[in-house]
């Protein structure tokens, strides 16, 4: 055993830091394809910032590596832990210290896991506005480490967007203070924004003052069954040529329908080709739904009844998940972003892809944004993984390759992580990545916080 | 003269290399109420990304300063020449490239016009939504450069949340594209939002990809009179609980409605001591200005008409300026933040801090934000003028201390500069400061840009 789990032991005190090795298996990784670099020496749970303080201090001293946690269920390897390191479960932080009704903002811990906090505003008329489908499960601390983007990011915008302060622990175990508690603040750089979709590289982040919003007064829910992909996408472009701004937007294809349904009781498959899910919200709801299912008909989609009990279950389903099937090296989920008129183009490149490389696909798009999650899977008879697995490796890089050329991103919400690296020098010039080094090297000279990821 | 005014002009050729003093004169300040270290060696007028690169180059090479300038708008120092400096004036780059209308997307040229800009756009259903009261003078490389607010920031956030990828000259004359032209992109560190903000400090912006929104479909105006500050903001926060978001929630105190009467013709200073005009848009626009009319109205306002003309006028009014009277040592603008639920506190200080200093004071406020701006003037007797800039010296201190103790921040939209340097220690820790300047060694490391300024 190594030296700083007694070290940690006595200095935290009892039932905060653990070997018990189940544990180190279930907390050594996320829920990315790819494999930790090594299993944990001990998951730390803390409970205060001063154990955050004493663990940062501790492990700088001996040389030890620190994985921040929430709740792992990030998709990049983003907390897989790494050689020689603990990791540092924040889950157990889960206080929501304020919500200021006011002033539209709330005070948390990191371990608060984000449905907890919709849930404590709710009763003030006031909601945190980032979702992803992880909401149930995933930290706030975990959504601000990855910038995390979700359903409602269309109309409300992403993670970064409600951050307004940060208290963080540095790398020596000095705790500062970033950002402003009002809404607006300018003074300095913004290393709020900075810190958030750090993936834990350059602080731990022990306290956020988040901003809040309304909740809105109505919601209605719109989907349409189209033909195809290609046509449902156009229908997107149509959408936001009527100047309607919908607070979800969501696309899905044929495959990830049937993957749903099969989850959910429903019968869409049978309805079309691919589905989209609009949801308007606020004083002008009814009024751009309206819009929307004029625009949808006249680009010849077909409507589900308004007021449809399916289509509301659908979006709670979509919601609440990323269809079946837990990732590995043989299902694999992918998250580009491309300009939203390209949409079209881009998911007929993933069919295409799909084909020349032999593997499944399916797809559902944040439409909203031209964030697409695409999966591809291999199926291999016993005994051809190892080809299988080059096929689809092949599969991955060339949607990537694709999505770069038509300008695009690699990763739109979940982040680098490990997984990711081998493609951010396809999207990055080397300078830009020697910035983001100069940048760790300032917060992190000694490289303590999760070595080897996100930049 | 300098030899640099000699290299620059060999390099970059003819009629981009002034030194004519009243050229020299204008172009060695902004608008702050305090004074530049020294005038330029020379204005460099550039034409190109070449042009800026080259510049960039010779001085880096000559240890000569550069101070990156739009349209001088800014109220901070920030566009204040240094010692040994030249200004760069990216006006001239002032091409909208592309208005890409599906994707809801905008290439631009720093030197761009906010206006003009919008004006390209409108035809298309599209705006972009940073709307400064600059709006018709200063460029988008400058509303870059201070992460500019507005009047409609209330709903549509800031500068930074508009902006999607940034073309940056480094300090050793190296290009490089920051961020992606998706909406969403999370792949390494945010750049873009550290550069956002940062005052011409870490790098001059070339190009920008800037997100468009949709031009509202409509647009209502409410105006409402009420007998004092207090009575005003405590209508702010009843509007915020009746779960409407306006685009505007602008406040006047009785000083400043008579300076704008005088401006526009108009006689709202005899229905008031303080005004709140709100807009609400998109299509609940009219739902939510039938709530704000009530609610405001049950909070003992007096409502202009419905459309009344005027109050639209005044709107108007408000967007173009910020009142009468150029700033100088004995007429300071300020900028504070504070959380919103605070705002009537912070108005009776400031009445109190008049009082106590014997200075007077006007107050506007973007309240929907908690985002001040009083104005304190002196108008001593000939002769006593040191004495009263003390004094008012001493109330601005006043005022920045008490929003700090309540919370807030020194700058809310305007920037440090030079004007605010002082303040900015009392609002950040010494280590918060320090990390920020560990980002400034690594992009500038020879601090060639705008040196003494931000940070
Ligand atoms: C079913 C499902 C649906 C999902 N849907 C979405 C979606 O719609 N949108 C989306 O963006 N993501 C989605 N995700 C991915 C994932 O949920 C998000 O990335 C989420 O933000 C991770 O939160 P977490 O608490 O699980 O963090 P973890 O996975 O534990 O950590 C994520 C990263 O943040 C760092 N970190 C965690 N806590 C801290 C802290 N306190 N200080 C500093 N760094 C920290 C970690 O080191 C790691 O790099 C989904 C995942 C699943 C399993
Ligand atoms: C009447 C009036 C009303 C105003 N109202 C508002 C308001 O409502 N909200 C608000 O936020 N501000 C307001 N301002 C302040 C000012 O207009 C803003 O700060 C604006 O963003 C400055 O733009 P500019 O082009 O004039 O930039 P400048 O003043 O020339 O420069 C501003 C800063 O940006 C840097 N900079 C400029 N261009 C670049 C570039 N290409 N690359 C890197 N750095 C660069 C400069 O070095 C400087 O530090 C107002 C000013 C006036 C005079």
């Amino acid at each position: 055993m190594h030296p700083i789990v007694a070290t940690l032991h006595a200095e935290l005190g009892p039932g905060k830091v653990s070997t018990e090795p189940s544990l180190i298996h279930e907390y050594s990784r996320d829920r990315a394809p790819d494999r930790p670099e090594a299993p944990a020496l001990a998951v730390v749970f803390a409970e205060s910032v001063q154990d955050v303080q004493t663990t940062v201090r501790e492990c700088s001293a001996a040389g030890v590596r620190i994985v921040p946690r929430g709740a792992g269920s990030g998709l990049s390897g983003g907390a897989h832990a790494v050689a020689n390191g603990v990791v540092l479960s924040l889950e157990r932080m889960n206080r929501i210290l304020d919500v200021r009704v006011d002033d539209e903002v709330a005070v948390v811990e990191p371990g608060v896991v984000n449905a907890d906090l919709n849930a404590a505003a709710a009763p003030h008329g006031l909601m945190y506005a980032p979702d992803p489908a992880s909401f149930t499960i995933a930290t706030l601390g975990g959504n601000i480490g990855t910038n995390a983007g979700g359903l409602r990011c269309a109309k409300y915008g992403v993670t970064r967007d409600s951050v307004l302060a940060l208290d963080v622990v540095l790398a020596d175990g000095e705790l500062v203070r970033l950002g402003h508690a009002t809404f607006k603040g300018v003074a300095g750089y913004d290393l709020v924004a900075l810190l958030v979709g750090s993936e834990g590289t350059l602080g731990i982040v022990v306290g956020a003052t988040l901003r809040l919003r309304h909740l809105p007064v109505a919601i209605r829910t719109v989907a349409a069954f189209f033909p195809d992909l290609p046509s449902a996408a156009a229908a997107v472009l149509a959408v936001g040529r009527a100047r309607v701004q919908p607070a979800i937007m969501e696309l899905m294809d044929r495959a990830s329908i049937q993957d749903a349904d099969r989850l959910n009781g429903t019968d869409f498959a049978g309805r079309g080709g691919a589905l989209l899910l609009i949801q308007t919200d606020g004083f002008g709801a009814e009024a751009e739904a309206a819009v929307v299912r004029s625009v949808l008909a006249a680009a010849g989609g077909e409507l589900a009844d308004d007021g449809d009990q399916d289509a509301e279950r659908f979006v709670r389903i979509r919601r609440n998940n990323r269809g079946s099937g837990r990732e590995d090296r043989l299902r694999v989920g992918e998250d580009v972003a491309v300009p939203r008129s390209l949409l079209v183009d881009y998911a007929a490149e993933l069919g295409r892809i799909a084909r020349e490389y032999r593997v499944g696909m399916k797809l559902v798009a944040h439409a909203g944004d031209g964030n697409l999650h695409p999966t591809f899977w291999a199926e291999p008879e016993p005994g051809r993984e190892a080809e299988a697995m080059e096929e689809l490796e092949k599969a991955l890089d060339e949607s990537v390759r694709v999505a770069l050329a038509m300008g695009g991103t690699i990763t739109g919400e979940h982040g680098v992580g490990t997984f990711k690296l081998r493609w951010l020098g396809w999207e990055q010039q080397e300078r830009v990545r020697e910035l983001a080094r100069g940048i760790k090297e300032v917060f992190d000279p000694q490289g303590v916080f999760n070595p080897g990821k996100a930049i």
